[in-house]
């Protein structure tokens, strides 16, 4: 196998180049960090589970119309995407509170919120991804006013319609985090959801037990991550029943310097 | 004179009942904070000089239709206001990078913005007044869309006098706080200016050598923090020519017990 050029690398992915012009292959890495990276771990089989579960929601969110990077799978740890200009944004969507809203406005975790919030936060690791506002995001020119108000438009879309996917596994989506990106058609560009849906980016609380199943499991250091993140593979359809293993096959694991 | 009673105690000013229903008495004191009250002292004479200038602009604001709380200066240290219900929301606008988000967005201090910024802080000194965006206020019930809609206009409205205002007396506004409060009149409400406008919360700049004619002089240990006071209403007009000492009358100013 020829030795593909690396685009960016990211905490828990890298880009290669991909086969034709306009695509990248998105790898998955088991790498996991938290706190702005001040926490750092590995999750072994994370990749393989969260490259399958973001191919499943992305694949379902391209078929009610909400446009993608993403194009096919590719093999357990990667899958090809659209190239697309990341817009230097976090978007948060929330339901419910937890993590740093929780302190920022002194509400208790698992409060419903009266209505769903979105926020934004600028992508800087050096700055820690502070919060802005619409008004932060048009005078910086991070985006354009229209490419907010799809963003927006698009973030309820994925919303509603990842309420009802986890409320049907009895699953409640507390938050979750997504990035866009700008792909170009000619002259032409509009927005599209980028980056993946992967319990690294929602909170997912059992609706019966309110065990945590997602990234919080690290972050508070409750251990199962693994587990956590093949249950909601398996209730999702993606694992076979009985199956309990992830097998760590993982051939193109590049071996880091560090 | 009968003791008034009191409604309310801030860091800078204190509200008693007024003369007849739907008024306030507001008393200025001398009294400076800064980091959400970390840092704390006396500015001698402060709140007779703030008193005049928030008079001066709240004055000129009603003559251009910016509707406000205030009606009319009692003394040295006080003014009759409508009464309101504060609005918990704390509105800054920001013409040039300085103060917090020079460090939260990795602005360097006295980057002119691209374009002016509006932003919001849930008025909540147990959490340190937190940024937010429109979504927490409409979430969290704090105002209206319509309110907030008002709010907006009236904020670049300010803005827009105010920056010409400062521009003809050789002054750059760099920034500055706004409150808003429920004006109530029979069932109806509406939204309107309340608080001050003072240096205590806007950020003055001397056009010609960049000397700050703020409270940052007292944020920063620059010293001279009465003058620069005395400065800004001089050059408004409020201090006769060759006066340079406030006197401080102070007879209203009430013994605390802390």
């Amino acid at each position: 196998m020829t030795r593909r050029r690396q685009i960016y690398e990211g905490k828990a992915k890298i880009l290669y180049e991909g086969p034709e012009p306009g695509t990248l292959i998105q790898y998955f890495k088991d790498d996991a960090t938290a706190f702005n990276a001040q926490k750092k771990g590995t999750i072994n089989g994370k990749g393989v589970l969260n490259n399958r579960i973001s191919e499943h929601i992305f694949t379902l969110l391209g078929m009610i119309g909400v446009p993608t990077h993403f194009i096919r799978r590719l093999n357990m740890r990667e899958q090809l995407i659209r190239q697309v200009e990341i817009i230097p944004i976090e978007v948060v969507v929330r339901n419910v509170a937890a993590g740093s809203i929780t302190k920022r406005l002194g509400i208790e975790e698992g409060t419903q919120l009266p209505r769903t919030i979105i926020e934004y936060y600028y992508k800087d690791d050096a700055l820690g991804d502070p919060m802005v506002a619409d008004e932060h995001i048009a005078c910086f020119g991070w985006a354009s006013q229209e490419e907010m108000h799809d963003i927006a438009d698009m973030a309820i879309r994925v919303n509603d319609f990842m309420c009802g996917l986890f409320a049907g596994i009895g699953i409640r989506l507390v938050d979750f985090k997504l990035e866009f990106g700008r792909f170009f058609d000619g002259d032409y560009s509009r927005v599209i959801l980028a980056d993946e849906i992967s319990p690294d980016g929602c909170r997912l609380w059992d609706m019966a037990t309110g065990e945590k199943l997602d990234k919080d499991r690290f972050r508070q250091d409750l251990g199962g991550e693994v587990e956590a993140y093949q249950e909601i593979a398996r209730r999702l359809g993606l694992l076979p029943e009985g199956e309990t293993m992830v097998l760590d096959l993982d051939k193109h694991r590049k071996s880091k310097g560090k």
